[in-house]
């Protein structure tokens, strides 16, 4: 008899496991062009162009050193809108209560919630409430509906050879704090969850002919850089020496002997644009809200370099060259 | 010192500790135009108009006789667009996976979900999958977009003196099915979950001046009565002999001392329309699908009929007048 194959945690790790659940599961059964495309958010036609997004938080602890649940929902909704160019208009938000969850704690939690839409422009249209077993915990589901403006076509697949790759800031930090909180380990680490509106707008308006946008979260900037080379065919080039990541999490990741470049953040993102424009998308970025710490890290390989297609290479402190992948195994659970 | 107060399972009944969660955190914390309706779907405007509803599944056992909870979300979503007259076209999904749950048993669900997504005429559009702890357990985020067609304004407050009150069929369906499996009660029952697209579309096409529609859900028809009646500001009159209750159903709530009146369903909806669209709206109803029980159960009380604004009344079958109010209590939890 066949063993039973059941879900462990690897499958919501954002990394290998995940993709292979939807590619074997949900992809070939909701199979649709728009689904085909696997980004962030969808853009689907009708009476102009809507983005659609969900994304359900599990985080613990629900409240941690520069956020909680409450903002962080909101943050990553607004922010898959954001990376198709879409601007954020409405949420909803379905609210998964435990048993036990103390009725102050949920109510400086919606707050925050509803404090960080007012911050990124979006008004929460419709509700859902649950409650379920438990042991006073809360997950949060929130969908994010964006107008998506007329000839506007950022993807995970636009990269073309000779662009480049910046980051909106330091790597990590969500994850840092959240691990942190977990193991309580005495820290002034804060995550970093911030919705990426004015930066995404900055670049928009500044005239950027931005290819690709992509927030790091689960996963982390190896994943994700990882994925977009996959997405365009290109080979994507790094530095290491260039990718931010603050002492505070250098030194953190130290001793607990983890990778920056695998840890998720909340409120940072990835940007490829053409070449003659990085100088100018940097300025815009770093006179952004919450883009201070932007830096330009690579670049996508041009023809001739002797690279492959998919490829995300690092270029490493001391000079050699370390070819990444998507996070392997399950990373840190419940980060957001 | 106060005692701390803490969520408990009846604040997820659908009922008055529900309505009181709701208007004490939830609404002043979001409070905006659109929210403040307090619609089973949220109509936007924008280019064109769009309707937006979320869903959180939480029904245990997963799958049950008569459907499962993929079949029950897209059911629970699509109905919610429905019922504002929107013609449901996407829907999101977001999964939260507990360790332990079977591969198969997922794939399964995922294959109903998209079945019942296809007969509903519905894309999904974007997903998200997050694995908690737990027991092999399965919650899953819907939330539905819709295009409400131009100069369309169906909406729980308009029912008129005089009005017809109409139900697509059999009451207590769907929760007689849930607690005949807890309880491992031998039993024909099967779950009433179903899409009513055709009933909504037969009903608009057909020329009848539609007030309202309310699909009915957890608290049961006394309680979405209940709310339309204080919605209108008019008295709702029903009829209990006319309410349809299958035999088996009848038998089953005789045994455990239930009242069908407050057990929910999840392929039944509530119509308002003129008196004088009644039979018509009736004879649709019946030669639709999923709506062959459909009947007349009442109406809106007309001027000098002597009674309140936000009553519903119900004349039993021996004659009396019971005044009804909304469900009170927690009801069955993880029903849908």
């Amino acid at each position: 008899m066949p063993e039973t194959v059941r879900i462990t945690m690897e499958h919501g790790s954002g990394g290998q496991a995940t993709g292979e659940l939807i590619g074997e599961i949900f992809a070939p059964a909701f199979r649709n062009e728009v689904l085909g495309q696997m980004e962030d958010s969808a853009v689907v036609s009708g009476s102009g162009r809507i983005a659609v997004t969900t994304d359900s938080f599990v985080v613990t602890p629900l409240v941690f050193r520069g956020g909680d649940i409450g903002r962080l929902c909101v943050c990553g909704t607004v922010n898959d809108l954001l990376m198709r160019g879409a601007v954020p208009r409405y949420l909803t938000c379905g609210f998964i209560l435990e048993e036990g969850l103390e009725i102050e704690l949920l109510r400086r939690i919606v707050r925050s919630l509803a404090e960080t839409a007012a911050e990124a422009g979006v008004q929460i249209i419709a509700g859902d409430t649950k409650v379920i077993e438990g042991n006073g915990g809360l997950i949060i589901n929130t969908t994010g509906v964006g107008s998506v403006p007329d000839g506007l076509d950022i993807s995970a697949g636009n990269a073309g050879e000779g662009d480049a790759v910046l980051v909106s800031g330091t790597m990590g930090d969500h994850h840092a704090a959240i691990l942190g909180e977990r193991l309580q380990i005495e820290s002034d680490i804060e995550s970093d969850c911030a919705p990426l509106g004015e930066i995404v707008k900055g670049l928009l308006d500044g005239g950027i002919r931005v290819r690709t946008l992509r927030d790091v979260t689960r996963g982390g900037l190896g994943t994700v850089l990882k994925e977009l080379a996959e997405a365009s065919g290109k080979c994507f080039i790094i530095e290491e020496d260039a990718v931010p990541v603050s002492a505070r999490v250098r030194d953190f990741c130290g001793l607990l002997g983890l990778d920056p470049l695998y840890m998720g953040n909340e409120g940072k993102l990835v940007a490829v644009v053409p070449r003659e424009q990085a100088a100018e998308a940097l300025e815009i970025m770093k006179n952004a809200r919450y883009g201070s710490g932007a830096a330009v890290i690579g670049k996508v390989a041009g023809a001739g370099e002797g690279t492959e297609a998919g490829e995300l290479l690092m270029r490493t402190q001391i000079g050699g060259v370390r070819r990444l992948t998507v996070l392997q195994g399950e990373g840190l659970p419940r980060i957001c």
